[in-house]
């Protein structure tokens, strides 16, 4: 297929590259352009404006948040044409996903959303998992591009924001088993439990996953420098679900409880700390000292 | 081994059998005697009394809660030779574990606590985890014990009640895995997202451990009857973890969260439905009608 | 003075005509202009756009919310003169009154925040109370026309949005004063202490305050319809003051609270309901059901 | 009257003052019976054992908690004559209460329950609120005692442990006050508003209460040192509060956030602050330093 891609960064890269190496026909454009030549250099074309690379059979944005894809939107709608499908795979606000749906329908344009779940070696081992959601035809259209990309394709509605809020809703679960853990292993080391031993109870009974095995050493090693993933990021995506929420009326205590923790990082100017520093909120409520 | 083993539930029964299969010499106490009938056709003998059960090398005690240990405790408190180990397997509170722990020492009998994870099916299957703590010579010579009954032991601590926290942190996190999943199918389907199409998102990518799948289905489903582990049971849990909490200093808001949302639906009436029905209180402060 | 004065609601209509009343001359715009005419039949000035009424000393917004003030902006900014104080009354966000703020200053023309605290009943009487801030001698200009609406003004800072703050600030502690006497009440009731007693009691001792007496009553006789003022209305005011939170990095996990019970009520269809009916949602949680 | 007063703390010395001065016959007892010389000089007769100070009209317990009283009750109980009344004023569980009145009853001894609202300095003045519960006739004939300490009467309710709910209601409520003036306040200093100018506001509108200008006062000079009450024992009142609400299956999420914002600051070694420092919590979380 020929494809246009928006957005090079620590997930589209590795992203990119596989849809090259799948056979797809690249047009790839990033703000910072130098970021493309290794895929210049594998045969991709560069664009030197987001509309450039709207043309093909789809353009895909894989962009860090609303504001970075809201700088793109004016001249990718301006030039996307009518047989050229948007594929929103960044995690985006539902509310903004809405909206490029609404834009886009106004315009006759396709829009599909299909976010991923899968960090960059997810990405590089085109591991990732798609979940995908718009008009069926068009999402049927695209599976070869997340055949590119991921492991397995989920589809889950026929509106397209429908992808953006299970995304988000995964990505909330995640944060709440990091503050579970971050609980329960306050009060097993408080009653005399060293925390990687609770931690192998843990993950050798019902915990089996990977994504408490992850959390887990991280928080049991205290090693919350340098993050994997940042405390103001997890509250930007902790404000996301929230906002869902409010607008779709879903009361989510849990979810608030996890945006006051990771304010309080950020407002204690521990913004860079990993956002498993939320067990460390949990140890120092309880009075336990840093064990590093 | 020579072993006595009091409470014959729907964990001790299969526990107690699998003990005698295992090669063990066993006299049982159960409050119904007729519930010992398998097993003295299988070879063990009957005690009349809990005291009757405690001779030999170890004395197992699997019961209800606290109030059902408490019932035995002067009996077996009384019988209890001084190279006869109580092996205390049930869900209990820590601060029963720790008074066991003291009222043993000043008797200089030996005390171990080895609560499990697992349902009854495990236990039939001899499939089930040991979390085990107390003085580490005693708990090596329980080993047999527990490898006749589970697939694997962790040894978290040479103070026995350590255990009885880990056990009530393990139910804890199921219970937060259960309202959370809960928060997030409601806004799942609140914004057009089937729950199976949400389950299956979640349990095929991030969060393949069996406890999502287990709970994930109940909830999808929302078949809370019969109930697999009632709210009324999850509710005596809740308040156990929180109890440790207190007792230890350790704030736990997503256990207080639990807490009140079990108490809810005690308090309406609902307390024989599963304890997954933390999802319908969800789905129901979100506005959706029930499906089922 | 010479005022202009824009949005005639339940607030602004008194307080316009007492302004009238206190001898200061008076334009005024309103959507709907009908609204005006007891003002012009006092001597008032008709405008038929926000713009026509920015000249004189100040022009006084008193609006519903910030969508409402954000229609009149374009007109009122580019009609506003350099020596017309823009005097911003209404209860708005603290991030638009930062944005009134900032296009004020870079355009040379003044700006103050002045919300005010009270019912209609209170801005008839000329009994509001007036929080201003912003720069001193702008907020010194417009002294006589506080007098005109209240009974007191307390200036607060320099900084106008600071006075919106204290406002939001101001009814999240009503909101929490409400959601604190429901939980306390529906344990009275259900403890055999009726609910009118309950709160004889507490008014009659320590919470001798107004706002205790009259939330008090509502939900002692759990009167929530007519609504003195909406759930809906109180979500709003409940997102503001997040919203605010989350801006200035201030956990606020009562505020959250709040935000989800009002969220709960307008989900479930009972946003038209007074926002005191958070107490219901306590007293349904308890299994209690209503006494009307 | 005459009457037995047992326990002469901070409160239960000037109480029994003042029924002296009223005219009643008095026999004290305390475990330190120093504490009594003023009373023995004022006329009292000193008892010797609780049992001693059991006869006459009533037997008044104004005691610390509910093990001081659980220590005097063998010898109360064994001595009480069927024509004296044990009048309970102390701040207990609901539960003891409840045991008490079943203890009593079961011998035929009349038990009621009149805690009291109001500071060491209210109980000299003799303006205590007492909150009375009971038989109604019992609670009739203490009529004369209680207007000896205090200003007014509140019946509740002739079930005695319910005039404990109450108590324990009202102090759940000025906690609620303190923590939610100690979230407001880190929102309005962080947004550039005075803690001082603030509560002057709050204080001089709608919350004109004098439970908001005591601890308002003791928030916004961040004096927490010496503790008028101590977060220690707001603890064991937070927990007396939610031991209440469990038993009686009302979920109040307000009481369960004051309990942990109290018991991080014992797990912190704060435990003698005065319990004000709810708002330090506050202000901690959102990255503000102590003025102080």
């Amino acid at each position: 297929m020929e494809i246009g891609f928006i957005g090079l960064g620590q997930m589209g890269l590795p992203m990119a590259g596989n849809l090259l190496k799948a056979g797809h026909t690249l047009t790839v454009y990033n703000r910072t352009s130098s970021r493309a030549e290794p895929l210049v250099a594998g045969g991709a074309r560069l664009a030197s404006t987001p509309g450039e690379a709207c043309r093909g059979d789809a353009v895909i944005t894989m962009l860090a948040d609303d504001r970075a894809l809201q700088d793109v939107m004016p001249d990718l709608a301006a030039k996307l044409g009518p047989a050229t499908i948007h594929v929103s795979m960044s995690t985006i606000s539902v509310a903004m996903s809405r909206r490029l749906a609404e834009l886009h329908a106004q315009s006759n344009q396709g829009y599909i959303a299909a976010p991923v779940f899968g960090r960059p070696e997810a990405a590089v081992a085109q591991r990732l998992f798609v979940v995908a959601a718009g008009p069926r035809a068009l999402v049927h259209r695209c599976q070869p591009l997340f055949d590119a990309v991921g492991q397995k394709t989920f589809v889950v509605s026929e509106d397209a924001p429908a992808a953006n809020v299970v995304k988000l809703c995964g990505n909330f679960m995640i944060a709440s088993i990091v503050e579970t853990l971050g609980e329960a292993v306050a009060l097993a080391r408080k009653s005399g439990v060293d925390a990687g031993a609770y931690l192998d109870v843990i993950t050798g009974t019902l915990f089996n996953a990977p994504v408490f095995k992850t959390y887990g050493a991280i928080i049991a090693t205290e090693k919350y420098e340098p993050a994997g993933f940042k405390a103001a990021l997890g509250l930007k995506d902790a404000r996301l679900v929230l906002e869902a929420a409010d607008d779709a009326a879903v009361p989510m205590p849990v979810a608030n409880l996890i945006h006051d923790r990771l304010l309080t990082l950020v407002a204690q100017g521990r913004q860079d700390l990993d956002w498993c520093a939320l067990a460390r909120l949990s140890a120092e409520q309880a009075g336990l000292r840093n064990s590093g």
